[in-house]
């Protein structure tokens, strides 16, 4: 008997080129998967009272929000750095829309250096300081918030927090409603990775995605591999999240110009449901 | 009156479009710039006898030679995964040609997965091992060797050792006559940076490479930028290195396939000069 797909979940950036959300929605659900991670973009275009009669007669999960942060007031997606009393009211609106399609967390990506600073210890004091802000009110409104370290490949223009152990010191600091979202792609070069996985444990284990790093890249960020067709030693990484407590679902996230994005909705996510099947320990 | 530039070291790297070994070596010289980081390949090209001589009449010390490792027997320019004992006659000339060239260092590129494997810790043994043996030999050619921890960007095809302390970490292990390359590129994101430029101090801090890392990179490998022109606060990972007991060449080293290879060498080594003396303190 083939595998409960239940525990598999599905962000929409796999789906980025096909979907809309509430095409992403129908197609998800259609092939038994169990949830979806949405993007604010796409939430936006759909509207958020809508997304969520969508999701909830769907009966999907909704396995993560991304995406928050950008507390440095860099996001490379803009012309101009941001005050930070701007950051702090789009972080408000994330949260707010966590809360209203239920996630599970609200995925947080910290912020860059931007184009025109060194100072990375600045960077990250903005950092510490913007999570702070946000944490507070994201606690009164019921919504847990998921610090994700990216690869540091991004420390310029993405994420001035790197790597799980980076992030942990932050939620050491933050205390509760905070933890991590483990990423592969972001972390799976890290010789610290088990131990940083057994540190976060249960309670700080927010979210897993799953992808794969292709051994030839022709882009550093959209093209990711699907699993199994990589290097990333996914079993041995799902088993160590398992091992620390982690019961969410297993969220594939492949940013891939070159080849996902350009298949039929269906094909990509037979494939994600196989590869799962094979790649990750149940 | 402008500061001496016996402290500043060219990789040929730099120069890797316009030069030949020889022409490098006249480049440099005639800039009143004081040594030379040496490739193997251009190394075999002049003839290692004649490339000493040049040396010695131009009067460069040689920073380094680039490079000895891959024990893991991948390397990306290479068809074929290379036997346990090919890399290590390989290493063995790497270790003899360095002792001839009286370089200061063997740089050691540790070598990557590869395309075929997902075994992190394999090849991470297989790196360890690999320095034990070569370490034993060098010893005994009187050739001091510094592991390069290379970005993580490069764990899946050049080197599983990602972070300054993931090197010390061996070179603890390892005990005599083995130190460390700290090269910006590969360490400036690195939240751990200045500890672990402490830990290493004098005894195994054994060469220092600069340039800069692009805001926006057009190649993940060939286009780093010139000191100055990225995001890395090279005056600031300067000042710990020296702190730290560094009394070595600053060597420049930039791979750049859109712009610096495609200017005469004399004013790479002119604007080399420049940024050094703007970038790095004194």
């Amino acid at each position: 008997m083939a595998l409960s797909l239940a525990n598999l979940s599905i962000n929409q950036a796999t789906l980025r080129q096909q979907c809309s959300l509430d095409q992403a929605i129908t197609e998800i659900s259609e092939a038994g998967i169990g949830g979806i991670g949405i993007w604010r973009d796409k939430l936006h275009e759909t509207g958020v009272s809508q997304a969520r009669r969508l999701i909830e007669s769907a009966g999907l999960k909704v396995s993560g929000l991304c995406r928050g942060g950008m507390f440095t007031g860099e996001d490379p997606a803009l012309a101009d750095t941001l005050s930070a009393s701007a950051v702090f009211e789009d972080n408000k609106r994330a949260v707010d829309e966590a809360a209203e399609v239920e996630a599970q967390c609200l995925v947080l990506v910290v912020g860059g250096l931007g184009p025109k600073s060194k100072a990375l210890d600045v960077a990250r004091t903005a950092v510490a300081d913007g999570l702070q802000k946000i944490l507070e009110y994201a606690r009164n409104a019921g919504v847990v918030l998921a610090i994700e370290p990216l690869h540091p490949l991004y420390n310029a223009d993405r994420s001035v927090v790197s790597t799980l152990g980076q992030a942990l010191d932050l939620c050491d600091i933050l205390g509760e409603g905070i933890g991590v979202a483990v990423d592969v792609y972001h972390t799976w070069w890290d010789p610290d990775l088990e131990q940083q996985i057994k540190r976060a444990g249960h309670d700080r284990l927010l979210a897993f995605h799953i992808c794969d790093w292709l051994y030839t890249q022709r882009d550093p960020l959209l093209d990711r591999g699907m699993m199994g067709d990589g290097v990333i030693d996914l079993e041995k990484i799902s088993c160590w999240v398992q091992d620390a407590g982690y019961s969410g679902q297993y969220e594939v996230e492949i940013f891939s110009k070159f080849d996902w994005w350009n298949r039929p909705a269906k094909d990509v996510l037979e494939m994600c449901a196989s590869r799962y099947r094979e790649c990750c320990p149940h």
